[in-house]
């Protein structure tokens, strides 16, 4: 596959069309940056890296860290991690609080906000510091130091995270969270204010498209059910209330952030970033979604 | 892939630990079946059959069949069609009403009961007897006669189609609904009423596991993208709201059925048919569930 | 009490202010209607009739003729009629079929569409002929032959019906509607069509204001205890998602039309109509609830 | 009127019918409290004290304060208070932060818990100490030093305050919140459990039955209107979900607490408390409703 060259057609399709959509405006941090960024890595399982546009340029990965906390966990908690959050898609926006209600405080997935909170808050249980673990995990399974917390980020995320704050009380009111709030959300909050390059962020999903052993680390990172099941986790629930319209559109498991970003996995082939800082009204990158749609109907492949 | 040997093997293996649930209950016809069928049907892309238990016995195949009305109008109406119908999960039971008023009249996806009554409200505007364009569209593509339409089950149906029409209502009420109630929904509880054995059935999914070419037809049924988006739809959308418990525990696209069936495929490989009367809680067959869990546990791959 | 001074000085007050609403367009016949019309009539409890403005015209009392379908019944099917519809604002728009599925088929309350719907349900198992019941009734608590069923007005409704069709076979999915569902919206339609004038509604509510007692028929035509709970259901569900604001505002029982009529009772002293077709986007009378909340005012009494 | 005779025949009958219902036990200062306890005080406007049974022994007023606290802000606020709260029923659990969500951060009225967050929110901006505020409001109102805080079930009551806090973090989200949540849950927990007997429970809503007046601070204490404005509420949201039921059966504005509690007013009458602690399911006391209930019957009165 040349995958270079499939990479920079798809660049110049979208940048021709030109998608717009909005950029995430609610901290100043990410309302200022620069609209026009564009970036793509594809990175294959020997680790060949393919990339195109500011690919290697880092950005605010927000959500897309969820996928790697879910997998800090996910192997070690097994059953039980499964009784304190559900595996459906949810219906709703990213951080409704009705449905925990409804669902009597068992978030519908980790990828919503209330579902990443538990994930975190078994992170803490788990770890005296479970932000440099996050960092720590990041930078074997990526095979580099690439992460930095952009501080600026986490302080104005950390005056707007009166949301969260209120699942986590409410996650507490049904016993679904064991530490303290403050610590739980200031961890939070860290590590969606990671950033990160497309390559080095494809490079760390890398073990996901590779039944869960990565070629950086050397090690199984989870079994390969469980890379299974997080892909298919991402397939389901990834992109919020639009996971059915890029299943059905793309049909690759991914994640997207309000940073713009999106990563996402072919199995058994490749894992690939990319990094365009519109969003569409459902809170994802539009340029990163119509990359990836033309991706596969150039590869004539994707999971169906 | 000696499929025979495995097919057998999962057989076994859900006949000892014998999970239980419960028969459909609300119509006598369901409610009578023997509770203790079991059969399986496996057809790869050569056409060769895998079969154990009661695979070539007639079972009632229910919401199995919104995937054939499906296919046979996605290809045609495209972009209409999905103004009509949306393409995700529905986080709600199949019946729901709630979620169509929220929603203003569009369907979450073609699978849940609104959804599909708009997939057959489609079918009736494109043919002047889509009964029976349904029983053909089936023949061609399992390459067989296999259709029955059972009347007693019919007629049943019927009788408890109160919450079906009052959703056709509340989609005209919505202008989503183009032809008389009463005409659609004696055409969908007809086309749900269907009896096939798991062979059969296995080969009408045949197509959408060989990017939309049959082999029994001997001719693209749907094209390779639009297979791709159905089996995207059935993996995030075909077991109502234990969708993401399936694509997380077995990972293929699948259709099930309150008779017990569930009709799955796996792209470029094979489909494959189970039924089991008994159902979960959420209405779908528990022994036809734990059967392709364990078959994708053997064969070490699904979608992901 | 100077009654006519009284409200010959709200209409003053109103027709200076002229706040502005939407007439109903839903249908031709409400939206032709004079946007300018505007009456008041009080009737006290000797019969005395106090009138300003378009006081004699008669209108399309629409909704407000369930208070009439009401008190027919809820005498005389006691306990069993508030098992099939309980006595609770909805907190939800009038038409709402989500509620009615979270409350498994009852409806909140008799005022809703589908409590109305029970209602005309329950009158049609009582009478052979319904809706001359209906009129019959109206006649005799008002002493007059005063109702019209307004043809083009009901053939309009029954080509909108869709969305109460839709909620009579949900309640009938639910086992809580006896009678053919065409023949039930048949008869709801037309006694939504009645049209009366605002002296003639007033006096149709005057037992209302008497304990139960109707000086017209010169007989008890709901004990004081069923009177009481009528005017009670008035008070809490009367005005839709707006029933808080006009206990609020106003402190009166009453119930509104979208053909712009507000009947309201104050017990022990009178019943009044008021009529403009202008209604707020909660469907009621924008001038009819100002004039209320004027009368109130000067009154210096109200409920409360 | 005899109402010493007739609170006596109430008494008794509820005491033979012995209703039952069961404590409050979410913490244990509530659940250790002696369920047989009863007690009814009646005031009327002269100030003369009727009562029967347990009338003059402190207990839990819960939110019943909320009634004393809403009157301490309402006449002041005015429309900028009614831009923060609504004032329709919710038709919905009285802690539920689904509501909350769809109407975007505005609660439905000031007795559900977000709504009397709300207000207890303007208390703390309006007073340096707030919290001695409340009581010496109570005192003045009631014309008694009777109000103590029970600092057993305050602490109790603070160790489950998660989702209570959870309900202010989401009003802050939505900018209805300006004080620091902990501050505000504090006051409004310590408010929450303070003790009053049913007569000084009863002289401390006698303004309310008197048009604003109080007998005992000898001073208007809310004028005429926004005392009326206040009995509606009462009467519309006053007892959770069972508001409705309450008018219906009832027909007088009154506030429950899970304490047993129960104060109601008949304006220009008199105000009455009735205290039993066991509750039905939706959270109100019992036998204080049929209490009330058989009161309004005897009295052939009640508002309608």
């Amino acid at each position: 596959m040349d995958y270079q060259h499939i990479i920079e057609d798809v660049y110049q399709e979208v940048k021709s069309k030109n998608p717009r959509g909005k950029v995430a405006d609610y901290i100043p941090e990410l309302a200022n940056v620069d609209a026009e960024k564009f970036g793509i890595a594809l990175v294959d399982l020997d680790g060949t890296v393919y990339g195109v546009g500011d690919y290697e340029q880092p950005f605010s990965i927000q959500s897309i860290s969820k996928v790697h906390t879910l997998s800090m966990v996910a192997h070690v908690f097994q059953r039980k991690l499964w009784s304190r959050v559900n595996v459906e898609p949810s219906g709703n926006p990213f951080n409704s609080i009705a449905q925990l209600e409804f669902e009597k405080g068992i978030p519908r997935n980790p990828f919503i906000n209330a579902g990443a909170l538990v994930i975190t808050d078994a992170l803490t249980t788990k770890f005296d510091d479970p932000l440099e673990e996050v960092s720590r995990f990041i930078h074997e399974v990526s095979g580099k130091e690439c992460v930095t917390i952009n501080q600026d980020v986490m302080r104005s995320e950390l005056r707007h995270s009166e949301r969260n704050t209120a699942l986590a009380y409410f996650l507490k009111a049904f016993q679904n969270f064991d530490n303290p709030v403050e610590e739980v959300i200031q961890t939070y909050v860290a590590h969606c204010s990671m950033e990160m390059c497309c390559v080095d962020l494809a490079r760390s999903f890398s073990f996901l498209a590779n039944d869960g052993y990565s070629i950086y680390a050397n090690r199984e990172i989870v079994t390969e059910n469980v890379a299974r099941r997080i892909n298919a986790l991402m397939l389901t629930c990834g992109f919020y209330d639009e996971s059915g319209e890029f299943a059905f559109r793309v049909g690759l498991p991914g994640k997207s952030g309000v940073g713009g970003g999106v990563a996402s996995v072919m199995p058994h082939k490749f894992s690939i970033a990319v990094w365009s800082p519109e969003l569409n009204e459902k809170g994802n990158s539009v340029k990163a979604i119509m990359a990836l749609e033309l991706l596969t109907d150039k590869l004539k492949f994707s999971l169906f």
